[in-house]
């Protein structure tokens, strides 16, 4: 999958594709079927791969099915139990029994989730590890401290970076709060009602659960068809990352500029280039980072509008609209990681210019120096508690999040 | 295309794919090609197809290559130009000459989304008949009128239908006021340089514009790189049409429950079947218009979000984020739309019930009646000008939009 | 009223304010009974001015009444008839006969905004004169033209002035079409159920409507309790508004950073300075313009969201979160508009900046010119048909909006 | 304070007006004052109450002065120090040496949210007790689940008590994370400079924003100029708990509709008039909190928007749309939290009427039942494992948050 719409969008590869959430039904479905039948309770053998009954050719008429019952479970499940029943029919009796499609649906978004989670905590550590590098490196490194677009005081880079760093390190502690999206099995109407009756036995039911959350490796929780905290925690963990990125891409937008020059995108093969000025070298990944920042807040917020217009025991709209949101959230994040992970290393830092931009900003920019302690001597640095701080934030990023 | 998690999407078709934005893009450039030829400018002849020259398998590798210039027309424009050069050199040698990326993608974007109005016009045009139509027949046909839930007066539902297309009747008129989307040419930096080094003349440049433009079918327009309202004002009236389908699909959904039951869904084969429960039916459509009339509104937002983001002479991401946004809304707008104008048409009234709800809601409901006319004989109907309102809005409906 | 966290909301004066909002709403009481009485339907004298019966010293304990019923009309309602009935008993036994709060409180609404707007057109006119000035003042001040940060080909000023004013063109255009927002009456259910029994005669009932319109100076309209086009609409314009601002203050923004230094706004006394460094002065306007362009979007999507949510003859949520909502939105549309225009009529060019920064950046700055007409001389211009594309928004400037 | 246009907004008191964040900023100088002092460093008397140095009469003027430096503490400074400067010159000389204006704001702004948090976690609290109360006083009330707005199985109103408060505690577990709000105290470029020039010692300068902390009761933390996410936090903190509170309205909204009746508001003195209809009572409480529940998700997205936009070491406008934002969406936490206490605690719970509407739903709400087990007798239970679910929420609800 790629959308030539969102470029960079292939960087998250299969990730919360069509095939990939089918994939996940499936899955979800088997990790069920199997605790039914590892409990003794269906009388079939542990079933095979159940991947194999469906296919990418199947993908398209999936999702034209999807529309009659108003999701796509369906019409995967009628394909799945018809191919089943070809195999093995016992099984293909069991197959869904006592679940609801938002079980399955919801459990197989969190798995999509998960992955695309575990993608952005990866990336999140490399910008931990370049961003401490440039931190550290760039302790001496003095530049022109800004303020509203104006010069305010002297700072370093290193500096600068230590507090792109905090960014990243509270998605990261944000991001690792909300990482664990649990299993969805409730049933019907959130009772349990049908794994019940088909127990016999209310703990036999919930340990079926277990087993499914297990499998699955999910952790396990009371039914939440309703409350759907769950999802709009990992979006705002998300949004969060995509903030604390966009911060980042702000400064090398400025920092690009040719009357800046102070920060400047690593050069790739073809990247950058201008279809009509061959001589324009763009900074690509920060625009496209930027285009991400942007674009995160609103999809969070129609998850929580979706989670505030949840009704009954199962909503009439506000459900449905948390799948293809989290898709796409999920997926440009991930592309958003990717993209600030390789602008962070491939960051050049023009220091000369920044000192020397630092110099032609003089004496204003001595001016809150020269008030505080006008007695100083011209040279006497004004930089703080800079390396405390940058001291601070690297200690900090080097815990595990 | 089809999208497994927005089920219904599948009715948008073509519009918008990457190979419908692949070939408006090709459009763009054979109209200027075509001007720069039709001219005598270029001396090539007036160029055959270009649409050939691109096939569904470079679709993958386009989206790939989108990333390193930010934008999809840079590796379209180099295949295309590899390809034409085999064809017919003079004229690769021509293509693009004093376009910018910007002029060729906003363009392209504006012919898919004229495809997706025209799509949105024609559905809201049954709509309006259908809505018509129900607002005439039921005259009489009387129903408790609710406010804050709660009953309130007698109505009749041709008011109420009178209601729903006095919203769709305000969309259709927005849309038609944004549907006059311009072309967009200026070149590297919006002041058609490049045109006009190459005719020697700012006048004949403009006339390449104007040639361009009628070949494509699009009103003129001085560029408009950085002031993107012909744009937002399409997104805005999209979600308008959203809000009055959502307004509709409230009112079914509040029908549809059991204990009310007044308004049901058409019956098609297979819809609003439940995975688990075989004797429900879901009111599917309403579901999922209720669906889109939720993601519509921050899609619009950040629609502009990114105008207002627009600096310099392209923005820095403000523009990169529209594409997506563009075709997400325009194909959930034509999937809802197409889904409202199948409801209105299946929507079955249960007047018995209507009536029978009335008559459980007095003698409360008559209290206003009662307090402003207490000499009223009991039976004394309290429909106000519900005739004349119907009258009027009929009237404006019959208008062409 | 002025808003600390909110600077220069104090520009927005009284519109929109508590008392002004009660103020507009026994207005609209006013123009009811006037209709009733100037009919003949109510045996009583036109009422004097209803206003001198609220004091600023009520304000406290509408606010605090108006959680009960949900809505301020109903405490302001009872605070009115007992007051008016010492004065005039008859009088006050037919205010409000035939309305619902709805009415009041909707056509109070659209009177504060038509207010806002006007105010705003003002300030829109002023802009475009200033931006006019600057377009036609600056067809020969070279500058540096910008895309995607990066130098791309040289421009005029005057070209980028004629760029920002199409923007305010545009929004302009937007908020005349939206401007004629329409009085609200239609009684419990929007069928003026009560006004025709009053009257013995649906077409007397909206001769009432009619003249309580002319009286307030509103269009008519059929009843819109539920399809909220009319105030989305003028959302939607106001945003359109800040977009274009917003743009403007962005390219400030850069241009008044010390190393561009293009275009630095006015000195007024005070403005701009910090509170530790004297020696800044920091583009004040552009930065809180920036701030209301940011703000302005997800307010005008919550308007969609609740137009959206319209459920029965009056919605239950959707309905009651508009006030503020457009409350907040006006305001903050008429602080931006006033800091626009100020912005632009104190806007200080440094034309011997932009040159400097123009050679500096060649020859890349040349590059397009150079591969589009290899043969011309060093000095031949590249302005392209900027001085026609400026005459043309000119002259789009000079109609009436 | 109190707003006509948000009824119930009078129940967040004072937190967060103008006054309030006055107050805030005089508490925050207080107390970098009293640290400056305490440590040796200014030769001066620990402070009195700087707060007495404003009057609410100052209010107007601040406001006003607010909008040339772009920022409401650089008017204030200027007054307190004027009449600090009457009462105790050399304090007057020392006040705010050291501090940037965002230093100021940013935490004052923190003890502002603090204050309302800590009203919301209060509320939650009565809330959670509420529902633990219903949800097991009712473990026995049967009633018809709904799904997609259709009846779908049996359930007991305390399952869906217990799914109500599950949302509950997912609210109060986010907004317990989201808390612990830190201090922001940096300077003017966030690198602690002025402090430590003023010390002599990063260590020292360090120390005294410990102390600035400790006295205002607030964690420490490394500056966050551009980075805000313990901002952005309790922001979406604060939409996760409109969201289930919003979720438990939807479901009252639909109980109270008169066909379902089976959820009825509290009554209380005045309470859900109608202007126009005495005998009506609207579910007030309910559309209240819906219209809430509708306005935060936008709010959220805007801070995140904001913190997006933050660039060098303070932003250009992405700052500056956090003040107004964060009061708003505070106080309207605050307003809703209170109003669902009311709710909660005054719901009428018809118990009689669920059973008569499970007992007409049948047999279609059984379907599931005999497809499970089609041999069950027919008055066999259906409820799964209800009890057990109950249980496990009360017992989280049991654990402090």
């Amino acid at each position: 999958m790629s959308d030539l719409l969102w470029p960079g969008d292939h960087r998250a590869g299969d990730l919360f594709t069509d095939a990939a959430v089918v994939a996940a039904m499936v899955r979800v479905e088997h990790a069920w079927l199997a605790a039914l039948a590892g409990r003794g309770l269906a009388d079939i053998a542990v079933p095979g791969d159940l991947a194999t009954l469906v296919t990418p050719e199947d993908l398209p008429a999936l999702a034209v099915g999807a529309e009659s019952g108003g999701n796509p479970l369906i019409p995967l499940l009628r394909l799945l139990r018809a191919r089943l029943r070809e195999r093995d029919p016992a099984a293909a009796g069991w197959l869904h029994k006592g679940l609801t499609s938002q079980d399955v649906i919801d459990t197989a978004i969190v798995l999509c989730l998960r992955d695309a989670v575990a993608r952005i905590r990866a990336d999140l550590g490399s910008q931990i590890g370049a961003l401490s590098r440039l931190a550290d490196a760039h302790r001496e490194t003095r530049m022109a401290g800004r303020t509203l677009t104006q010069h305010a005081i002297p700072i370093t880079f290193g500096l600068k970076a230590a507090g792109w760093l905090t960014g990243v390190l509270d998605a990261r502690d944000q991001l690792a709060t909300a990482a664990g999206m649990p299993i969805q099995i409730g049933g019907a109407a959130g009772s349990l009602a049908a794994p019940t009756a088909l127990t016999g036995d209310p703990a036999r039911a919930r340990e079926l659960v277990d087993a499914a959350a297990q499998d699955l490796g999910l952790p396990v929780r009371e039914p939440w068809h309703t409350s759907r905290a769950p999802l709009t925690r990992v979006a705002d963990a998300f949004v969060t990352c995509t903030d604390a990125w966009g911060r980042i891409a702000n400064d090398v937008l400025v920092g690009s500029r040719p009357e800046v020059h102070e920060l400047i995108e690593g050069a790739a093969a073809g990247r950058g280039g201008s279809s009509a000025m061959p001589n324009k070298r763009n900074p690509v990944h920060a625009v496209l980072i930027k285009r991400a920042a942007l674009a995160g807040p609103p999809l969070a917020a129609l998850l929580h509008a979706g989670a505030a217009a949840a009704v009954d025991e199962r909503p009439d709209g506000g459900w449905h609209v948390e799948w293809a949101t989290l898709r796409t959230l999920a997926r440009r994040t991930v592309v958003a990681g990717a993209q600030t992970a390789d602008l962070l290393a491939g960051l050049r830092v023009d220091t000369g210019r920044m000192l020397a931009t630092l110099h032609r900003a003089r004496p204003g920019i001595d001016a809150e120096q020269r008030s505080i302690t006008p007695q100083a001597p011209p040279e006497q640095p004004y930089l703080g508690a800079s390396d405390e701080i940058i001291d601070a934030v690297l200690t900090r990023a080097a815990k595990p999040g």
